[in-house]
Protein backbone atom coordinates (compact mmCIF):
# COMPACT_ATOMS: atom_id res chain seq x y z
CA UNK A 1 0.00 0.00 0.00
CA UNK A 2 2.82 2.49 1.23
CA UNK A 3 4.27 1.58 -2.27
CA UNK A 4 0.93 2.75 -4.37
CA UNK A 5 0.87 5.56 -2.43
CA UNK A 6 5.14 6.44 -3.39
CA UNK A 7 3.95 5.44 -6.97
CA UNK A 8 1.18 7.93 -7.19
CA UNK A 9 2.95 10.73 -5.67
CA UNK A 10 5.78 10.09 -7.82
CA UNK A 11 3.61 10.08 -10.99
CA UNK A 12 1.96 13.21 -10.16
CA UNK A 13 5.20 15.01 -9.70
CA UNK A 14 5.81 13.44 -13.43
CA UNK A 15 2.54 15.83 -14.33
CA UNK A 16 3.61 18.78 -12.43
CA UNK A 17 6.34 18.79 -14.79
CA UNK A 18 3.85 19.10 -17.73
CA UNK A 19 5.00 15.92 -19.51
CA UNK A 20 4.61 16.46 -23.46
CA UNK A 21 2.36 13.44 -23.37
CA UNK A 22 -0.03 14.96 -21.40
CA UNK A 23 -0.65 17.11 -24.61
CA UNK A 24 -0.32 15.06 -27.61
CA UNK A 25 -2.28 12.33 -26.66
CA UNK A 26 -5.18 14.06 -25.96
CA UNK A 27 -6.72 13.85 -29.36
CA UNK A 28 -6.45 16.64 -30.92
CA UNK A 29 -3.46 16.14 -32.97
CA UNK A 30 -2.86 14.48 -36.21
CA UNK A 31 0.21 12.61 -37.33
CA UNK A 32 0.71 12.60 -41.44
CA UNK A 33 3.41 10.60 -42.69
CA UNK A 34 5.26 12.56 -45.32
CA UNK A 35 7.48 9.59 -46.59
CA UNK A 36 7.63 7.64 -49.41
CA UNK A 37 8.21 4.18 -48.63
CA UNK A 38 11.74 2.26 -49.62
CA UNK A 39 10.84 -0.60 -51.91
CA UNK A 40 11.74 -1.88 -55.58
CA UNK A 41 9.71 1.43 -56.98
CA UNK A 42 11.23 4.33 -55.13
CA UNK A 43 13.05 7.15 -56.90
CA UNK A 44 16.33 7.72 -57.58
CA UNK A 45 18.47 9.82 -59.48
CA UNK A 46 19.15 7.60 -63.16
CA UNK A 47 22.36 6.78 -62.35
CA UNK A 48 22.26 6.61 -58.87
CA UNK A 49 22.63 3.29 -56.70
CA UNK A 50 18.83 2.48 -55.80
CA UNK A 51 17.46 0.50 -52.71
CA UNK A 52 17.32 -2.94 -52.88
CA UNK A 53 17.54 -6.12 -50.77
CA UNK A 54 20.82 -7.58 -51.45
CA UNK A 55 20.53 -10.45 -49.27
CA UNK A 56 17.38 -12.62 -48.08
CA UNK A 57 16.49 -15.03 -45.29
CA UNK A 58 12.97 -15.97 -44.65
CA UNK A 59 11.26 -19.02 -43.50
CA UNK A 60 10.26 -21.29 -40.80
CA UNK A 61 14.02 -22.21 -40.22
CA UNK A 62 14.54 -22.16 -36.47
CA UNK A 63 15.18 -24.80 -34.19
CA UNK A 64 11.67 -25.25 -33.43
CA UNK A 65 10.62 -24.49 -37.05
CA UNK A 66 9.44 -21.20 -36.30
CA UNK A 67 9.92 -18.01 -38.53
CA UNK A 68 12.97 -16.20 -39.21
CA UNK A 69 13.36 -13.18 -41.97
CA UNK A 70 15.79 -10.96 -42.40
CA UNK A 71 17.60 -8.76 -44.90
CA UNK A 72 20.45 -6.70 -46.32
CA UNK A 73 19.94 -3.94 -48.38
CA UNK A 74 22.30 -1.38 -50.21
CA UNK A 75 21.03 2.02 -51.40
CA UNK A 76 22.30 5.41 -52.46
CA UNK A 77 21.76 8.72 -49.70
CA UNK A 78 20.12 10.71 -52.07
CA UNK A 79 16.96 8.81 -53.25
CA UNK A 80 13.29 8.16 -52.15
CA UNK A 81 12.30 10.52 -49.52
CA UNK A 82 15.67 11.74 -48.22
CA UNK A 83 18.05 14.84 -46.44
CA UNK A 84 20.80 16.48 -48.07
CA UNK A 85 23.55 17.79 -45.47
CA UNK A 86 25.19 20.47 -45.85
CA UNK A 87 28.43 18.63 -46.70
CA UNK A 88 26.70 17.04 -49.98
CA UNK A 89 27.62 20.63 -51.94
CA UNK A 90 29.85 22.23 -49.44
CA UNK A 91 33.38 20.64 -48.23
CA UNK A 92 33.07 22.61 -44.77
CA UNK A 93 29.32 21.58 -44.21
CA UNK A 94 28.32 19.51 -41.80
CA UNK A 95 27.75 15.98 -42.70
CA UNK A 96 24.05 14.15 -41.40
CA UNK A 97 25.60 13.02 -37.89
CA UNK A 98 26.40 16.21 -37.28
CA UNK A 99 22.85 18.28 -38.11
CA UNK A 100 21.54 18.97 -34.69
CA UNK A 101 17.88 18.03 -33.17
CA UNK A 102 16.67 21.52 -32.61
CA UNK A 103 17.01 21.68 -36.45
CA UNK A 104 15.03 18.45 -37.17
CA UNK A 105 12.04 19.10 -34.55
CA UNK A 106 10.46 22.58 -35.41
CA UNK A 107 7.79 24.37 -36.84
CA UNK A 108 6.58 23.15 -40.26
CA UNK A 109 5.52 25.55 -43.12
CA UNK A 110 4.07 24.31 -46.37
CA UNK A 111 4.04 26.82 -49.31
CA UNK A 112 1.21 25.08 -51.36
CA UNK A 113 2.18 25.94 -55.46
CA UNK A 114 0.38 23.21 -56.63
CA UNK A 115 -2.42 24.87 -58.42
CA UNK A 116 0.06 27.35 -59.71
CA UNK A 117 2.23 24.58 -60.93
CA UNK A 118 -0.82 22.64 -62.31
CA UNK A 119 0.96 20.28 -63.17
CA UNK A 120 3.55 21.59 -65.78
CA UNK A 121 6.34 20.11 -65.51
CA UNK A 122 8.71 23.01 -66.77
CA UNK A 123 7.64 25.15 -63.79
CA UNK A 124 10.17 27.08 -62.24
CA UNK A 125 9.50 28.87 -59.12
CA UNK A 126 10.22 32.78 -58.78
CA UNK A 127 9.37 35.68 -56.12
CA UNK A 128 6.48 37.07 -57.81
CA UNK A 129 4.77 33.83 -57.21
CA UNK A 130 4.98 33.95 -53.44
CA UNK A 131 3.95 37.09 -51.79
CA UNK A 132 2.56 35.11 -48.95
CA UNK A 133 5.96 33.66 -47.32
CA UNK A 134 5.71 36.83 -45.83
CA UNK A 135 5.09 34.98 -42.49
CA UNK A 136 8.35 33.91 -41.13
CA UNK A 137 7.62 31.55 -38.12
CA UNK A 138 8.35 35.23 -35.78
CA UNK A 139 12.12 34.37 -35.95
CA UNK A 140 12.23 30.81 -34.49
CA UNK A 141 13.63 27.96 -36.68
CA UNK A 142 11.05 26.30 -39.19
CA UNK A 143 11.32 24.60 -42.13
CA UNK A 144 9.44 25.11 -44.78
CA UNK A 145 8.07 22.44 -47.70
CA UNK A 146 7.24 23.71 -51.30
CA UNK A 147 4.36 21.43 -52.64
CA UNK A 148 4.44 21.51 -56.36
CA UNK A 149 1.79 19.04 -56.40
CA UNK A 150 4.57 15.96 -57.35
CA UNK A 151 4.14 12.88 -54.97
CA UNK A 152 1.35 11.83 -57.04
CA UNK A 153 3.48 10.96 -59.71
CA UNK A 154 6.10 8.85 -57.52
CA UNK A 155 5.30 5.76 -58.29
CA UNK A 156 5.64 6.34 -62.25
CA UNK A 157 9.29 7.30 -62.42
CA UNK A 158 9.23 8.51 -65.85
CA UNK A 159 6.80 11.38 -65.56
CA UNK A 160 8.02 12.12 -61.74
CA UNK A 161 11.25 12.92 -63.40
CA UNK A 162 10.45 13.74 -66.81
CA UNK A 163 12.70 11.60 -68.14
CA UNK A 164 13.27 10.93 -71.72
CA UNK A 165 13.51 7.60 -74.00
CA UNK A 166 17.34 7.95 -73.68
CA UNK A 167 17.41 9.13 -70.25
CA UNK A 168 19.46 12.03 -70.68
CA UNK A 169 16.91 14.97 -69.58
CA UNK A 170 15.15 15.29 -66.93
CA UNK A 171 11.93 17.27 -66.52
CA UNK A 172 10.13 18.59 -63.22
CA UNK A 173 9.64 21.93 -61.16
CA UNK A 174 12.25 23.16 -59.23
CA UNK A 175 13.09 26.60 -57.42
CA UNK A 176 14.64 29.13 -58.82
CA UNK A 177 18.20 30.60 -58.02
CA UNK A 178 16.04 33.59 -56.96
CA UNK A 179 13.89 31.79 -54.35
CA UNK A 180 16.87 30.29 -52.67
CA UNK A 181 18.92 33.46 -52.64
CA UNK A 182 15.79 35.46 -51.01
CA UNK A 183 15.40 32.46 -48.54
CA UNK A 184 19.14 32.74 -47.81
CA UNK A 185 18.76 36.42 -47.54
CA UNK A 186 15.30 37.28 -45.77
CA UNK A 187 14.55 33.96 -43.63
CA UNK A 188 17.32 33.57 -41.50
CA UNK A 189 15.24 31.39 -38.82
CA UNK A 190 14.81 28.48 -41.85
CA UNK A 191 17.24 26.15 -41.35
CA UNK A 192 15.72 23.43 -43.94
CA UNK A 193 13.67 23.75 -47.18
CA UNK A 194 11.91 20.86 -48.45
CA UNK A 195 10.31 20.01 -51.77
CA UNK A 196 8.08 17.24 -52.88
CA UNK A 197 10.21 16.43 -56.46
CA UNK A 198 13.62 14.60 -57.07
CA UNK A 199 15.64 18.12 -56.36
CA UNK A 200 14.92 21.60 -55.34
CA UNK A 201 16.60 22.47 -58.53
CA UNK A 202 14.43 22.44 -61.44
CA UNK A 203 15.03 18.36 -63.35
CA UNK A 204 16.50 20.43 -66.44
CA UNK A 205 19.07 22.37 -64.16
CA UNK A 206 23.10 21.21 -64.59
CA UNK A 207 24.51 23.50 -62.37
CA UNK A 208 22.26 23.63 -58.80
CA UNK A 209 22.16 26.89 -58.05
CA UNK A 210 19.41 26.28 -55.44
CA UNK A 211 21.70 23.36 -54.01
CA UNK A 212 24.42 25.39 -53.66
CA UNK A 213 23.01 28.47 -52.21
CA UNK A 214 21.15 26.42 -49.68
CA UNK A 215 23.58 24.20 -48.72
CA UNK A 216 26.58 26.58 -48.56
CA UNK A 217 24.32 28.54 -46.18
CA UNK A 218 24.12 25.48 -44.04
CA UNK A 219 20.31 24.98 -44.37
CA UNK A 220 19.24 21.29 -45.13
CA UNK A 221 17.53 19.75 -48.06
CA UNK A 222 14.87 17.66 -47.81
CA UNK A 223 13.70 15.69 -51.43
CA UNK A 224 11.11 13.94 -52.37
CA UNK A 225 8.79 14.76 -49.35
CA UNK A 226 5.60 12.64 -49.88
CA UNK A 227 2.60 15.05 -49.13
CA UNK A 228 -0.57 14.22 -51.27
CA UNK A 229 -2.55 15.21 -48.18
CA UNK A 230 -3.98 18.04 -47.40
CA UNK A 231 -2.24 19.66 -44.45
CA UNK A 232 -2.20 22.98 -43.00
CA UNK A 233 -0.27 25.56 -44.04
CA UNK A 234 1.19 26.42 -40.38
CA UNK A 235 0.62 25.43 -37.41
CA UNK A 236 2.05 22.04 -38.09
CA UNK A 237 5.56 20.73 -36.32
CA UNK A 238 7.87 18.40 -38.68
CA UNK A 239 9.75 15.65 -37.19
CA UNK A 240 12.63 15.26 -39.70
CA UNK A 241 14.48 12.29 -38.44
CA UNK A 242 17.18 10.72 -40.92
CA UNK A 243 18.77 7.35 -40.45
CA UNK A 244 22.32 8.97 -38.19
CA UNK A 245 25.07 7.95 -41.10
CA UNK A 246 27.50 9.75 -39.27
CA UNK A 247 29.41 11.03 -42.17
CA UNK A 248 26.72 10.93 -44.62
CA UNK A 249 26.33 13.32 -47.06
CA UNK A 250 22.99 12.43 -47.25
CA UNK A 251 20.88 9.77 -45.60
CA UNK A 252 16.81 8.31 -46.03
CA UNK A 253 14.42 10.19 -43.54
CA UNK A 254 11.46 9.74 -41.97
CA UNK A 255 9.38 12.86 -42.40
CA UNK A 256 6.19 13.17 -39.73
CA UNK A 257 4.02 16.21 -39.48
CA UNK A 258 2.38 16.76 -36.53
CA UNK A 259 -1.38 19.14 -37.10
CA UNK A 260 -3.99 20.19 -34.77
CA UNK A 261 -6.70 18.25 -36.03
CA UNK B 1 -2.02 46.04 -45.58
CA UNK B 2 -5.25 44.47 -46.53
CA UNK B 3 -3.22 41.48 -47.14
CA UNK B 4 -1.12 42.25 -43.50
CA UNK B 5 -3.78 41.91 -41.45
CA UNK B 6 -5.33 38.97 -43.27
CA UNK B 7 -2.72 37.26 -43.04
CA UNK B 8 -2.46 37.78 -39.20
CA UNK B 9 -6.15 36.93 -38.70
CA UNK B 10 -4.97 33.80 -40.51
CA UNK B 11 -2.42 33.39 -38.38
CA UNK B 12 -4.10 33.85 -34.96
CA UNK B 13 -6.44 31.49 -36.32
CA UNK B 14 -3.91 28.55 -36.66
CA UNK B 15 -2.81 29.87 -33.01
CA UNK B 16 -6.49 29.17 -31.80
CA UNK B 17 -6.48 25.71 -32.88
CA UNK B 18 -3.42 24.94 -31.22
CA UNK B 19 -0.46 24.41 -32.80
CA UNK B 20 1.68 22.10 -30.92
CA UNK B 21 4.40 24.35 -31.54
CA UNK B 22 3.15 26.69 -28.82
CA UNK B 23 3.60 24.13 -25.85
CA UNK B 24 7.18 22.45 -27.46
CA UNK B 25 8.90 25.32 -28.17
CA UNK B 26 9.06 27.75 -25.09
CA UNK B 27 12.19 26.21 -23.56
CA UNK B 28 9.95 23.75 -21.52
CA UNK B 29 11.21 20.38 -23.39
CA UNK B 30 15.17 18.95 -23.71
CA UNK B 31 15.39 16.52 -26.88
CA UNK B 32 17.51 13.62 -26.21
CA UNK B 33 19.09 11.36 -29.07
CA UNK B 34 19.24 7.67 -27.91
CA UNK B 35 20.66 7.19 -31.24
CA UNK B 36 24.03 5.28 -32.11
CA UNK B 37 25.68 6.84 -35.16
CA UNK B 38 26.03 4.42 -38.48
CA UNK B 39 29.65 4.32 -38.95
CA UNK B 40 32.34 1.65 -39.34
CA UNK B 41 32.32 0.42 -35.09
CA UNK B 42 28.69 0.24 -35.44
CA UNK B 43 27.49 -2.94 -33.87
CA UNK B 44 26.30 -5.67 -36.08
CA UNK B 45 25.20 -9.71 -35.13
CA UNK B 46 28.94 -10.99 -35.95
CA UNK B 47 27.85 -12.94 -39.06
CA UNK B 48 25.46 -9.72 -40.29
CA UNK B 49 26.49 -7.32 -43.07
CA UNK B 50 27.88 -4.73 -41.37
CA UNK B 51 27.43 -0.76 -42.33
CA UNK B 52 29.62 0.21 -45.11
CA UNK B 53 29.92 2.89 -47.66
CA UNK B 54 29.90 0.85 -50.99
CA UNK B 55 31.37 4.02 -53.01
CA UNK B 56 32.44 7.37 -53.03
CA UNK B 57 31.96 10.34 -55.21
CA UNK B 58 34.03 13.37 -52.93
CA UNK B 59 35.55 16.55 -54.36
CA UNK B 60 35.88 20.16 -55.96
CA UNK B 61 34.52 18.18 -59.31
CA UNK B 62 31.47 20.12 -60.14
CA UNK B 63 31.45 22.39 -63.36
CA UNK B 64 32.92 25.29 -61.73
CA UNK B 65 34.97 23.47 -59.37
CA UNK B 66 33.04 23.72 -56.32
CA UNK B 67 32.57 20.32 -54.38
CA UNK B 68 30.49 17.72 -54.66
CA UNK B 69 30.07 14.69 -52.41
CA UNK B 70 27.70 11.37 -52.53
CA UNK B 71 27.46 7.79 -51.04
CA UNK B 72 25.81 4.60 -51.39
CA UNK B 73 25.93 2.15 -48.28
CA UNK B 74 25.09 -1.33 -47.45
CA UNK B 75 24.02 -2.70 -43.95
CA UNK B 76 21.97 -5.36 -42.56
CA UNK B 77 18.28 -3.89 -41.26
CA UNK B 78 19.15 -5.41 -37.74
CA UNK B 79 22.65 -3.72 -36.72
CA UNK B 80 22.74 -0.33 -34.51
CA UNK B 81 20.03 1.18 -33.60
CA UNK B 82 17.31 -0.18 -35.10
CA UNK B 83 13.76 -1.94 -34.84
CA UNK B 84 13.01 -5.28 -35.20
CA UNK B 85 9.33 -5.33 -37.36
CA UNK B 86 7.00 -7.99 -35.84
CA UNK B 87 7.57 -9.81 -39.25
CA UNK B 88 11.42 -10.76 -38.17
CA UNK B 89 9.81 -13.57 -36.03
CA UNK B 90 6.37 -13.93 -37.28
CA UNK B 91 5.15 -14.84 -40.69
CA UNK B 92 1.93 -13.11 -39.86
CA UNK B 93 3.47 -10.12 -38.40
CA UNK B 94 3.32 -6.39 -39.64
CA UNK B 95 6.56 -5.25 -41.74
CA UNK B 96 8.51 -2.14 -41.10
CA UNK B 97 6.28 -0.41 -43.68
CA UNK B 98 2.98 -1.68 -41.80
CA UNK B 99 3.60 -0.14 -38.42
CA UNK B 100 1.27 2.69 -38.09
CA UNK B 101 2.37 6.44 -36.36
CA UNK B 102 0.34 6.09 -33.43
CA UNK B 103 2.81 2.81 -32.02
CA UNK B 104 6.02 4.88 -33.25
CA UNK B 105 5.32 8.14 -31.14
CA UNK B 106 3.86 7.32 -27.70
CA UNK B 107 5.06 7.87 -24.42
CA UNK B 108 8.14 6.61 -22.89
CA UNK B 109 8.69 4.44 -19.79
CA UNK B 110 12.33 3.80 -19.17
CA UNK B 111 12.86 1.14 -16.62
CA UNK B 112 16.85 1.89 -15.65
CA UNK B 113 17.93 -1.62 -13.88
CA UNK B 114 21.57 -0.54 -14.50
CA UNK B 115 22.21 -0.39 -10.77
CA UNK B 116 21.05 -3.92 -10.21
CA UNK B 117 23.01 -5.09 -13.64
CA UNK B 118 25.87 -3.22 -12.03
CA UNK B 119 28.33 -4.58 -15.22
CA UNK B 120 27.86 -8.47 -15.39
CA UNK B 121 27.03 -9.11 -18.98
CA UNK B 122 25.40 -12.87 -17.58
CA UNK B 123 22.81 -10.58 -15.69
CA UNK B 124 19.07 -11.97 -17.03
CA UNK B 125 16.15 -9.47 -16.02
CA UNK B 126 13.29 -11.51 -14.04
CA UNK B 127 10.02 -10.07 -12.48
CA UNK B 128 11.21 -10.00 -8.75
CA UNK B 129 14.08 -7.65 -10.07
CA UNK B 130 10.82 -4.95 -11.40
CA UNK B 131 8.10 -4.52 -8.54
CA UNK B 132 8.10 -1.06 -10.10
CA UNK B 133 6.97 -1.84 -13.67
CA UNK B 134 3.49 -1.78 -11.75
CA UNK B 135 2.60 1.65 -13.37
CA UNK B 136 1.75 0.67 -16.83
CA UNK B 137 0.81 4.19 -18.42
CA UNK B 138 -2.86 4.49 -17.63
CA UNK B 139 -3.83 1.89 -20.21
CA UNK B 140 -2.69 4.31 -23.15
CA UNK B 141 -0.19 3.07 -25.81
CA UNK B 142 3.83 3.34 -24.42
CA UNK B 143 6.93 1.85 -25.33
CA UNK B 144 9.24 0.42 -22.29
CA UNK B 145 12.95 0.77 -22.93
CA UNK B 146 15.06 -1.03 -20.89
CA UNK B 147 18.42 0.14 -19.93
CA UNK B 148 20.80 -2.39 -18.94
CA UNK B 149 24.01 0.55 -18.67
CA UNK B 150 25.55 -0.91 -21.67
CA UNK B 151 25.50 2.06 -24.32
CA UNK B 152 29.00 3.16 -22.87
CA UNK B 153 30.48 -0.28 -24.36
CA UNK B 154 29.31 0.43 -27.64
CA UNK B 155 32.12 1.79 -29.08
CA UNK B 156 34.10 -1.55 -27.85
CA UNK B 157 32.37 -4.35 -29.86
CA UNK B 158 34.00 -7.20 -28.14
CA UNK B 159 33.15 -6.03 -25.28
CA UNK B 160 29.24 -5.09 -26.05
CA UNK B 161 28.83 -8.23 -27.42
CA UNK B 162 30.53 -10.38 -24.41
CA UNK B 163 32.58 -11.75 -27.66
CA UNK B 164 35.08 -14.85 -27.25
CA UNK B 165 38.28 -14.84 -29.64
CA UNK B 166 36.15 -17.53 -31.60
CA UNK B 167 33.35 -15.24 -31.94
CA UNK B 168 31.38 -18.33 -31.36
CA UNK B 169 28.93 -16.92 -28.12
CA UNK B 170 27.87 -13.59 -26.71
CA UNK B 171 27.22 -12.94 -23.94
CA UNK B 172 25.32 -9.38 -22.44
CA UNK B 173 21.99 -8.62 -20.21
CA UNK B 174 18.72 -9.62 -21.39
CA UNK B 175 15.08 -9.77 -20.85
CA UNK B 176 14.15 -13.64 -18.88
CA UNK B 177 11.31 -15.49 -21.39
CA UNK B 178 9.63 -14.50 -17.81
CA UNK B 179 9.70 -10.91 -18.60
CA UNK B 180 8.67 -11.01 -22.06
CA UNK B 181 5.16 -12.88 -21.10
CA UNK B 182 4.34 -10.61 -18.39
CA UNK B 183 4.67 -8.08 -20.81
CA UNK B 184 2.15 -9.67 -23.00
CA UNK B 185 0.08 -10.52 -20.18
CA UNK B 186 -0.20 -7.70 -18.07
CA UNK B 187 0.66 -4.70 -20.52
CA UNK B 188 -1.59 -5.10 -23.01
CA UNK B 189 -0.83 -1.40 -23.57
CA UNK B 190 2.99 -1.43 -23.64
CA UNK B 191 3.17 -1.50 -28.08
CA UNK B 192 7.12 -2.01 -28.09
CA UNK B 193 10.24 -2.86 -25.68
CA UNK B 194 13.84 -1.63 -26.23
CA UNK B 195 17.13 -2.37 -25.10
CA UNK B 196 20.45 -0.70 -24.75
CA UNK B 197 22.23 -3.51 -25.84
CA UNK B 198 22.09 -6.29 -29.23
CA UNK B 199 18.95 -8.47 -28.69
CA UNK B 200 16.31 -8.31 -26.06
CA UNK B 201 17.18 -11.98 -25.49
CA UNK B 202 20.11 -12.11 -23.19
CA UNK B 203 23.37 -12.49 -25.54
CA UNK B 204 23.81 -16.57 -24.40
CA UNK B 205 20.35 -17.23 -25.35
CA UNK B 206 19.99 -19.67 -28.71
CA UNK B 207 16.31 -19.48 -29.14
CA UNK B 208 14.85 -16.28 -28.15
CA UNK B 209 11.89 -16.84 -26.42
CA UNK B 210 11.57 -12.87 -25.75
CA UNK B 211 11.90 -12.23 -29.29
CA UNK B 212 9.43 -14.86 -30.00
CA UNK B 213 6.75 -14.16 -27.31
CA UNK B 214 6.84 -9.94 -28.05
CA UNK B 215 6.88 -10.14 -31.87
CA UNK B 216 4.06 -12.88 -32.15
CA UNK B 217 2.23 -10.71 -29.92
CA UNK B 218 2.54 -8.29 -32.89
CA UNK B 219 4.81 -5.60 -30.24
CA UNK B 220 7.76 -4.26 -31.92
CA UNK B 221 11.69 -4.42 -30.85
CA UNK B 222 14.21 -1.79 -30.71
CA UNK B 223 18.02 -2.81 -29.87
CA UNK B 224 21.06 -0.98 -29.50
CA UNK B 225 19.41 1.92 -27.84
CA UNK B 226 22.23 4.84 -26.74
CA UNK B 227 20.93 5.93 -23.50
CA UNK B 228 24.11 7.16 -21.51
CA UNK B 229 22.11 10.33 -20.51
CA UNK B 230 19.92 10.15 -17.32
CA UNK B 231 16.42 10.92 -18.48
CA UNK B 232 13.32 10.11 -16.13
CA UNK B 233 11.73 6.93 -15.87
CA UNK B 234 8.30 8.72 -16.45
CA UNK B 235 7.13 11.87 -18.27
CA UNK B 236 9.23 11.85 -21.89
CA UNK B 237 7.76 11.01 -25.08
CA UNK B 238 9.59 8.58 -27.73
CA UNK B 239 9.75 9.44 -31.16
CA UNK B 240 10.43 5.97 -32.88
CA UNK B 241 10.97 6.74 -36.70
CA UNK B 242 12.64 4.01 -38.62
CA UNK B 243 13.93 4.32 -42.17
CA UNK B 244 10.64 3.16 -43.77
CA UNK B 245 11.86 0.08 -45.46
CA UNK B 246 8.06 -1.02 -46.62
CA UNK B 247 8.83 -4.64 -46.58
CA UNK B 248 11.48 -4.50 -43.92
CA UNK B 249 11.81 -7.04 -41.30
CA UNK B 250 14.10 -4.30 -39.57
CA UNK B 251 15.02 -0.55 -39.94
CA UNK B 252 17.70 1.17 -38.73
CA UNK B 253 15.73 3.67 -36.30
CA UNK B 254 16.14 7.53 -35.60
CA UNK B 255 15.03 7.19 -31.88
CA UNK B 256 14.50 10.55 -29.76
CA UNK B 257 12.75 11.18 -26.59
CA UNK B 258 11.28 14.65 -25.64
CA UNK B 259 11.44 14.85 -21.89
CA UNK B 260 10.00 18.00 -19.70
CA UNK B 261 13.26 19.91 -18.32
Amino acid sequence: MLFVVLLSFYFNLCIAKASLNDVLFTGEYEFFDLTHPFDNNTVYWPDAEKFIFSKKIEGFTLDDKSWYASYDFTAGEHGGTHIDAPYHFSSTGKRVGEITLDRLIVPLIVVDVSSIVNGDPSFVLYKHHLDHLLNDNLGKHCVIIFKFGWSKYFNETKQYLGLTEAQDTLNFPGLSEEIAEWIKSSYKNVVGVGVDVASVDPGSSTDFPAHKILLHEGLYIIENVNINSNIPDYGCTALALPMKIAMGTGAPLRLVAICPK
